[in-house]
Order: C-alpha cells, then structure tokens, then sequence
C-alpha cells in the first residue's frame, strides 16, 4: 500500500537541516540517493521513495534534526549503514519521508577487554568493529552477520540474527543511548545513572528495561549500544552435517533440538537447502533454463555435483579442546543415527579462522565477509538479482519443519513460479527462524511483482499454521503486524498508545512495523 | 515518605468488588490482612498499610477489578504470593491501596516436555511448579529462587534471582499474557498472534517486545508467563570454594569472571560472607553479646567453626560427566591458585539432588527449600528477626568487589551499628549484584529506624561510586530512582509519559519504583 506525505518536504526545512549538518550532508539529488533507495525494488515503482538523505555526525546534531522534524512536520526514517537488504534497504514506510543516515558516526567507543565488551555508534559496521578488536590486539570474538557491511547496531535493532553464542536470542546488546523524538537523551538499563559502571555488563536497570522497546519500533533514534564480545576460545571447531533426503530435515532438526537443549550446541546453526548452497557458489543459468522453479531431479543432482545434500547444517563448536573433542563425538554420534547422514569437522583456532576457506566458517568465528552476497544474483545476476526476505517463526520440531517446508515450497513454485531457498536458523535451543530468500530479477516487473504478492501471501497463510514473521519488509509490513491480533489488537492498540505519548507529531519512521501515529492511522485502518 | 490516599476507599467500591469476586475474597479484617503486611515494617507503622486485599480467580476477574478501579479510582497494587520479602513483602507504596493478591489463580496450565518450558498463572509457587514437573514425571530443572514459596511470575516481575543456568541474566521467562489498566488482555512476542506456537520458545515479536516493560513497573497485571526449564543434565555437581582471607575476594571475583567467560561456570553462583553463612545455621546470640557489630577476630572464629571461611562460594556444573570432569578440574585449578583456597564438589545426578543435605546444593539443582528463611533470626530470632535487601549491581571485577565490600560494611556498621552480612550474585559473566541483607530485630524501633535510614544513605552512597539498585523496597524506591536522572531524569520522565497513556487514572500500582500518574507526582517531587 503506497502512503505518500500530503505534500513535499519543504524546501525551508531542507534549509534547516543544511545549517544543522552542512550542505554536503544534505542529499537530494536522485544519484546521490540512488543507494539509500531499496536496492531490490523494481526500478520504475516510487512507493518508499525518500525525499532526501540526511548525515548528521553527532548525537547533538540528531537532537537539532529531531527538533526540526517536529517543527516543520517532516517524518524521518533512521538508517545506520541502510543495508536492510530483504526487508526495504534504506527506503522509509511512507514516501516522501527524510532518511536519517548514520554512517558518518562510526567511532568504536570503548573496547573493554577484562569485562569483554564494546562500545560503539551507529554508523559502525560488522567489518568496522572486527578491524578495530583487530587492531587493539584484543582477543575478543564478535558475533557477526553473514554480511559484513550492515551496522551492528541497525542489525540489532531490526533483531537481525548473528551467529556465535551471543547470537542465540540476539544477546550480545547491552545498554542502549537514544534521542528521543522530544529531542531528549535517554540511556537504558543502569546507563540511566550517570557514570554507572555496569551500563553495559547487566541487562537491566531499575524499573522497566527499555532496550527491547527501541527494537523493531520508532520510539527513538539509537545512538550507542554495548556490544558484548566473547573471549578467544582454546578451540574453534566448524562443522558440518549433510543429508541427502528432502525429509531427512525433520530428523536434523528434532537432533539440533535435543543437542541444543542440552548444551552440546550452543551457537545458531543454519540448516539450509540446496538451492540456497547453490546459490553461494553458482548462477541457476548453470543449472536449468526450463520453465518455473527448478524440479527435484535437477535439485538432486544440483546436490549431488556441489556436495551440499539436500539440506546440509553449517554449526560450530567453540572451548577448551576436550570438551571440543567430546561434544563433536556426540553431535556426530547423533546425527548419524539418521540414515545417510554426515558429519565432518576441522578444529582449528580463532587466531586462524581468518584464514578459513569457507566464508561460513570464517562468520562463525566473527570474520565479516560478503562473499554470501553473490546469491543475490541468482536470478538476474550481479546486474539486476534481488530478493526479498519472508521469515517466520518456529518451534524447534520436526513437524514445524516440514509443515514450515511444504507451505513456503508450495506457495513459492505453485503461485510466484520461483524456486524455493530455505534457510533455518536455530535462534535458542527451541526455535527457528525459516529465513525465506524470495529471489528474482528486479528487472523482471512481473517477477518483482509475483515475488512481493506472494509473500503477502504467504504472511497470512503461516498466521493460519501458528507462524508469525520475525521481520517484514516495508511492502508487507501492515499486513504481517495484522496478523498479530489476540485480544482485538491489543498488541497494536498498546504500541501506538505509547507512540502517541512519546512522539505526539508522529515524526520518527511513521509505519515502521506498522505502528503509525493517530493523525496517518486512517491511511493504514481505512 | 508516606504518602497515603485522599480518602479512604469507599465502602462502595468494595462492595463492587464483593459482587466481582465473592465476599470471601475480600479481606478488610486486620487478622487477615497481616499476612499481606510487609512482614519487616515495625509493628507500629501504618506507611504501606493496604485497605483491602481482594484476590480474583480468574482473568475476567482481573478486567472487572481494573474497570472498578478505574470507575472508584481506587490504585491497586498486585502481588502474586506477595512474599517480596526485604523489598515491602505484600504492601501496597501508597497507603490506603487495594492489594490484588492472586495467589488463587495458581494453575500450572502447560508443561511441555519435548520443548522444555511450562506455562504458570500468578499463584503458581516454586514449590508447585516443581511438584506439578514431578507428579508429571517430566525430566526437567526449574531454576528457582532461595525460598520455595515465593511466586514464580512475582518473583521474575521483580528481577529476582535464580540460580541454575536460565537463572543467567534471568533467562527462564518467554511470553506474557498482560490485563492492562484499560482491562483489555494482551499478550506479549509471538502471543500477540492468535493460536502462535512459538509464543513460549521465542523471546521477541514482530515490532517492539514488550516482556520487559511489564517488569518492574506498574503498565499491566501479568496472569500468565512462559518458564523455561533445562532437561536433566547426566551429571550434577554442586561445587563450593573457600577462602579464609577477607581480601581474597577480589581474586575470587576476578578468577570467577575468567570461568565464566569462557563459559566453564554457566549458572548463577553466591559469594557469601561469613557471617550470611552463620545467619543460616545458627543464632547470633551464640557468638556475640557485646555492643555494636561483631569485631573481626570473632568473624574469623566463627569462619574456623563452622568451616565456612571468610568468603565461600556456591556453585555448580551440569552436563556429560566427562565435560563436567573437566570444568571441576579446572575451576579447582584456577581458584587453587590463590593461596589458601580450598575447592570441593561431589558429583551426583538431578534424580538424587533432592536426597543431597545442603540446601544451597538442593536450590541450585531447581528443588524449592525454605531452610535459608532461618537467617531472619539472626536479631530477634523466629518471633520478631527481619531485613531488608539493599542491592547494588557491579561489574564483576575484584576491584568494584573491594570498592563494595569496603562501602556496604562501612555504612552498615559504622552507621547502623549493625552487622555486615553480603552476598555476591554473578547474575552473568560480566556482572554481580551485591545483597546486602540489613537484619534486625522489627520489635525494636530504634534499629528498625536505622537499618531504613542507613540504607537510604547506601542508596547515595553507592551511585557515587557508580552502582545503582537492582530493586529497591518501599521505603527507598524514590530515593533509588532518583539516581537514576541521565539526561535530567530522562529515563523516569519517559516511563511516565508511558503510564499517563496506558493507565490514566493512576490506579495500577502508582509509586511501583518511583513510576507515578501525573496526579500523584507533586507528592514525590514536592
């Protein structure tokens, strides 16, 4: 649903925010923009189009914008680095909209090496923060995404899925700063003390904890973050578990369940599909250039010729060698209880892991990379591949998987004619995320179009089994919050109530996750 | 400061709660409401006294009750068992408030042993949770509190501590089903969608998660919570350290960050003096009969005596025998090579923890015990002993440990003339709050006084050097808030501008750590 400003931005407000940032912070001109405009957008569509981009440096500045917005009314999106790519880039929810970008507030504030932590701002990136651990000499493991560009804290904040043993339950964040839509500073949990040591080692404050209020929501705009990093462990150990038979997913996962329960596994796995390996490492033209979604024959030997399996586990291991060595015992052991199933390792260390040959094993000991990038060309190539992210959620079950399977596959090849690449990611011992990479041409209209409307689709099919998204991109927003209904929407009517309060014009990223300020809920309502 | 209500709550609005609940349901007879007292207050006070206590069965109660409320504006004030001992017990922050107790609302209504949580209304205690996963032959450990009977919702809506390895950064809860003060119901992370399956196995949602919010505060009356508990590990192990030097607590700290960083230690473990030990065994009459607190050279006796050292502390592994062969090795190593300490443990398994002898070594394998409640009469013995908590939260370094130590028992015997009992929690690898149970004899108003007015000075004291409370009773919640003024008090203004939308009459638990309605905020600030 397109929702559009009453009128543009006014050019005595772009005025404004030029004295604030400067001129050259200020972006209006369309090339200049193009790469904070969602990258896998259909060229022609002007739906979450910006009115222009706006780079402030400092935390004084983002107060100055903020106060601004309230007076001229002009709503803002905030985008760290705005590689949201899946989910609308860097694109706000209603056209017309200012983007806040923080790139330019990229300092690594602090890097405690006894208490195991950083301290950084928005603008700093998953390779950002790795260099800087890098370059203190800190032997320090962080946690990081598959795509090393994206902004630690944007990740974060869109509850964005990391990989080592903070990234079960994303909990590697500890203690947020954030402007608040009165122009405000607020620190979260014992940061709300002045000079309170512990801001960034407990969860909590006194009273209620904030944090998780300022995720996937448009109460404030995040300005630091403690980032928690983990000790170099004795031994860094990737593995690798393989199975040949579409099927062979409900037994992986019930095994990832028991082993994760457990304690055997304490990292998040992702158990991904052929197409999804293929992916990585080929173009489909290489495989198939018949009609509709690549067939099971063809997946088979896609399979069989790449060594992938039909689903195949990346995990890893990370501790002292000896519990490394009887906990790989075990995960192997199990596993291969499951007919044709394999499983294979290489303990190494984390001083070595840069040197890894497979990008996974260097992301799950917190090495950034963006050699995964290369399966956005899947269909279209690196000229005009894109994808959209559908992703719901889970328990940890066999039967979840396969049920989770069988409605994604069939919606995706029977109503989009696009093939099916499924990832599950194993967020906490009893759930996954199925991480649903919708690819096509984004030169394609018609393809562009039948992947979002399929997804639309599929937002409401999922709600009918039990799954809800864990994030949505802007095109589907509304309709994957509708789903979220218990008690008449009380989940919504709660969120606004409180958006209301604390930002009375609606000037911060109206409509992100489908909370909109009382004067532009009609838009959405009507 | 006492601050009570303009009036007294009228005779009719208990009769609308009579006709909501039964009139046995309402209790306005003295005898009856002593229990619902916070137990410690001096017996002559009337601050914190309730008019009423009324305890609803169900949900739809709850909604008739908040709407009353709303229509008598009558403030509410909800415990579950209402045993927050130390912090106001059952006690309401304003005088004259109407206690909803729902112990009856006491159903464990799930437990799910293939994904290892459970599913608790209010009422549900430690104790029943536990009986309810043993009568069902569920092989799964409740990580629970110190004292059995508290309630298992009351306590996690109070950051209060548990000890197995969900008892780490309070980790057990996952999903909340909320009646807010509007009377609507609503439910929290993937519960928001209806029929979800994940709502107790993933901790976010679409958009804002809002689990924390209804902690610590005063937005909602939570009726349900998600619980999740650990499957039977094959080994169990409870573990103790001792250390006959008061200064070796620095390096215990220090030691025990290094294991738990690197994950050795997985759980949360207790760092007691000697005398907190000696309060659970025995009477303090037995040791001391002179003036002010116990001298040192008496400490060191009683350590000697009962072999408790000047600090020890409990612990315990989980998991594979081989893994936990190796962690014991090792914790033994590294806290041996601080000169003097001593490390012992006796491997056992879940099924026999229940036989073992020391209640710490029950707690810690998740089978409730209310042996602890002893120490109360340390002054005043059975009949009149009590305390109060005060407890800061520190980076777990053995410098802050020092900084603490030496602060708390400065204060508390220097000032109070009382007895210095702490305990360190490690509520993660990074952090540990500093119990500081203050214990008096409530039949004597002038220590009463002291160990109240002391611990509004600690209060101070301690956000000077940079720690803030984890929970705070009553007497101190304003004074405790108050520390917390980043950015001017930015953080309670916007709590506030939350309350006024979600609750704007005031009449859910006004004061709830210093969170007030609008009406009521000239009483703190003036």
């Amino acid at each position: 649903m397109s929702i559009a400003l009453p009128r543009e931005v006014s050019e005595r407000a772009l005025q404004a925010f030029r004295d604030v940032v400067g001129s050259d912070h200020v972006l209006t001109d369309p090339d200049q923009m193009r790469e904070f405009r969602d990258p896998f957008w259909y060229g022609g569509w002007d739906e979450y189009e910006a009115s222009a981009v706006v780079q402030p440096e400092s935390v004084e500045e983002i107060q100055a914008i903020v106060r601004l917005a309230n007076e001229h009314r002009v709503p803002l999106w905030t985008t760290s680095q705005g590689r949201n790519n899946g989910y609308g880039g860097s694109s706000p929810r209603v056209r017309g909209s200012v983007v806040v970008n923080l790139r330019r507030m990229n300092r690594v504030l602090t890097i405690d090496e006894e208490l195991a932590y950083a301290e950084v701002e928005p603008g700093v990136s998953w390779y950002d923060l790795y260099a800087a651990i890098q370059a203190g000499g800190h032997r320090l493991m962080l946690s990081c995404a598959d795509l090393g560009w994206g902004s630690v804290i944007g990740n974060t904040l869109d509850h964005g899925c990391t990989y080592l043993p903070y990234g079960v339950d994303m909990s590697a964040a500890c203690g947020l700063e954030v402007v608040l839509a009165t122009g405000e500073v607020l620190r979260t949990g014992m940061g709300a003390m002045p000079g309170n040591r512990a801001w960034h080692t407990y969860k909590r404050g006194l009273g209620p904890t904030l944090d998780q209020l300022f995720m996937q929501s448009n109460y404030g705009i995040v300005t630091k973050m403690g980032v928690w990093l983990m000790p170099y462990p004795e031994t860094y150990m990737p593995i690798w578990v393989r199975a040949w038979k579409d099927d062979d997913l409900a037994p992986l996962v019930d095994t990832l369940r028991r082993l994760s329960l457990d304690d055997t596994i304490r990292m998040v796995p992702q158990i991904c599909n052929t197409l999804i390996y293929a992916s990585f490492m080929t173009r489909r033209t290489q495989w198939w250039d018949g009609d509709g979604p690549i067939p099971d024959e063809v997946i088979d030997r896609i399979a069989r010729e790449l060594e992938v399996g039909r689903w195949m586990m990346r995990a890893a291991l990370y501790g002292d060698e000896a519990v490394v060595d009887h906990r790989f015992a075990k995960v192997k052991a199990a596993f291969e209880q499951i007919p044709g199933v394999e499983v294979w390792g290489t303990k190494t260390t984390p001083e070595n892991a840069k040197n890894l040959e497979h990008p996974a094993e260097r992301i799950q000991a917190g090495v950034p990379d963006l050699e995964m990038n290369f399966m956005t060309g899947w269909y279209g190539g690196e000229e005009s591949g894109g994808h959209v992210g559908f992703s719901p959620v889970a328990p940890l079950t066999g039967g979840d998987a396969l049920t989770m399977r069988d409605l994604m596959r069939g919606l995706i090849e029977g109503r989009a004619n696009l093939d099916y690449l499924g990832a599950l990611l194993m967020v906490n011992a009893r759930t996954f995320i199925h991480i649903t990479m919708v690819l096509f041409d984004t030169a394609n209209e018609q393809q562009v179009r039948g992947a979002y409307d399929t997804s639309k689709l599929l937002v409401r099919e999922a709600a009918k089994h039990g799954y809800g998204e864990y994030r949505a991109h802007l095109d589907f927003m509304d309709i994957a919050a509708d789903q979220y209904s218990f008690g008449d929407h009380a989940y919504r009517r709660f969120t606004e109530t409180i958006k209301d309060a604390v930002d009375p014009n609606g000037i911060l990223a109206p409509g992100k996750q489908s909370i909109w300020p009382a004067a532009m809920r009609a838009w959405r309502d009507g």
